[in-house]
């Protein structure tokens, strides 16, 4: 393998030198940079990035730990990132956590190893825990925060986008709105039911406690929740439901499809982010949509800018965008409460 | 931070010995390995995975490149390698290339640098150039083939699966059977392609090249060769479509409802790869299902096998599976030829 000795001789100049317009161009003149470029190009020279990591303590690589990386929302954050950091010429060591905390002290554990310069992170709800393994690396925390101190955060208002889609539910008619809620340690999902408790209480309606069934953000647990919601007895039964993540829309959808109920005539639905399938589908599903790929490039320029030292806010809050389309409908008047005259036993 | 000394020290050993224990413990008594082990945990030692990686010239890491991070299906296949190498104590660093020559070049050149054990790729059309620049590297071919010699390959069998689809076509009684295709110097494209000229010819359906469109692998372009498909004049108008990917069989799916075409009545339509959307429209969509996960788990095990020095085979083809739903019908009659009288001019 050619060295940087090799390079330095060809170009005429000492190593210190072509080391540094190899890798600090800018602090070398024009002419000696082009001519080390020419003598590294003409021998073949690959700088060895490990080697150049250990002796700078610090890499041109950046850390990306998401939680579902099946999730399209992960998937598009994940390119966002990519994308910048491409750019930027950074690598992304990319670990996907499954909502492990396990694997997620791993993943953090073997970043440290490889000397990354910062990390973007979805953190899990142990985040605030596992992160003392990297105490002095720059983090920005991508969708949800951990609630560590003096942490960066890079997220949309959830509460706001929220309450839109119950207050739209509401304004319908609709007086039994269910929510399907995420896991109540992780940000957004909390956030996402505080939205919802807020434009009921605007909308004069009670908090029903047995119209709020836990899921884990998983289809399989946002099936099991709304089926749980919509077997409820006829005049107990939620006619509208909002559902806190895409992948338990799914498994909502579904469980109103297991048993039988159309939308949006017997069921309106509103989703929290927005997928293909969600556009595809028939009805096709209202959601509450995020700019996931601009979350993805904007904590990764986040992070760039807080490492090149430059001022950089604690929380930058993205909008959702409320989008209409088929699932949600005026509440039929014969589930309205005047017309469910439910004999006394 | 605490050094492989002190911890040699505190175990009694010499730090070679150390060292040996926490790398290669199988090359060490059972009581040592304890006593070093305990230590290292006592002493919160951590070791520097950069520093092992450039003394032994590799490292537990693999390479992981995959064209399209947004397409569920390399999604998957990432899940699956990540997840053997997570259980494996493997490291991946993931790359995504967007179908871009130029991006695989530059992942290859990072890869270099952080000296990786192997390499598993999704091939550009342009890896069998890219990866001169990996000349020693374990390579491991996932989803299609570069044609390079010596290659391991991982992939399904296109063919076959095509082959399945337009023979279900055919004996429905379509006779306008068209293609979208994907790029033809790739090598699924390629297959898929292959099996339906053979199904054609099976069913004694000639090959008609003006129903066979490109695309390439995304939903823009599937969308436009389908509408070019869908708008030829009645008689000439396919009553079928096999669509070379999932990406661009959503497209297909919006150039019917944009034309108001009804499937399965106006129009059968089958896709290759299955996807949620498909699952969940309306018609659910007959596929030709692929075992993404499993490609992606056995890439991985083959590529830890070729680095353990075992032998494995050239190339490992899996089986998809064929999923009707209801995108698929037998053709209308006044779909049929002897139904068409167009008057002639």
């Amino acid at each position: 393998m050619v060295g940087l000795e090799e390079v330095a001789k060809l170009a005429r100049v000492s190593p210190a030198t072509a080391s540094r317009a190899l890798t600090r161009p800018e602090l070398v003149a024009e002419a000696t940079r082009a001519r080390v470029a020419r003598a590294a190009e003409a021998l073949g020279y690959r700088p060895n990035v490990l080697a150049r990591s250990l002796r700078q303590r610090g890499s041109r690589t950046l850390g990306l730990v998401v939680t579902d990386i099946l999730n399209p929302f992960h998937a598009t954050l994940a390119k966002g990132v990519q994308d910048v950091a491409d750019a930027q010429g950074y690598t992304v060591l990319m670990f996907n956590t499954d909502e492990e905390s396990d694997k997620e002290r791993r993943a953090f554990e073997t970043l440290r190893g490889h000397l990354p310069r910062g990390l973007i992170v979805v953190p899990t709800p142990a985040a605030h825990v596992n992160l003392d393994l990297l105490p002095d690396l720059p983090v920005i925390e991508l969708d949800r925060t951990s609630g560590r101190a003096g942490a960066h955060t890079v997220m949309v208002d959830n509460e706001a986008g929220a309450y839109r889609a119950v207050s739209h539910l509401a304004a319908l008619g609709h007086r039994r709105i269910g929510m399907v809620v995420g896991q109540q340690d992780i940000s957004t999902a909390v956030e996402r039911h505080a939205g919802y408790v807020r434009a009921l209480a605007d909308a004069g309606l009670p908090y029903r406690p047995d119209l709020v069934r836990p899921g884990h953000h998983r289809e399989a647990d946002g099936r099991a929740a709304a089926h749980t919601l919509l077997t409820l007895p006829p005049g107990e039964r939620p006619t509208a439901l909002f559902v806190g993540n895409n992948e338990m829309t799914v498994g909502a959808v579904l469980a109103a499809r297991d048993l039988g109920l159309n939308l949006p005539h017997d069921l309106s639905l509103v989703g929290f982010d927005d997928s293909r399938w969600a556009q595809t589908m028939t009805p096709a599903i209202t959601v509450v949509a995020q700019p996931a790929y601009d979350l993805g490039t904007l904590a990764c320029r986040t992070l760039l800018d807080l490492l090149e030292g430059r001022e950089v806010p604690e929380l930058v809050r993205l909008s959702t965008t409320f989008t209409q389309r088929d699932s949600t409908a005026p509440v039929p008047a014969h589930h309205s409460p005047e017309a469910v005259a439910v004999p006394g036993p």
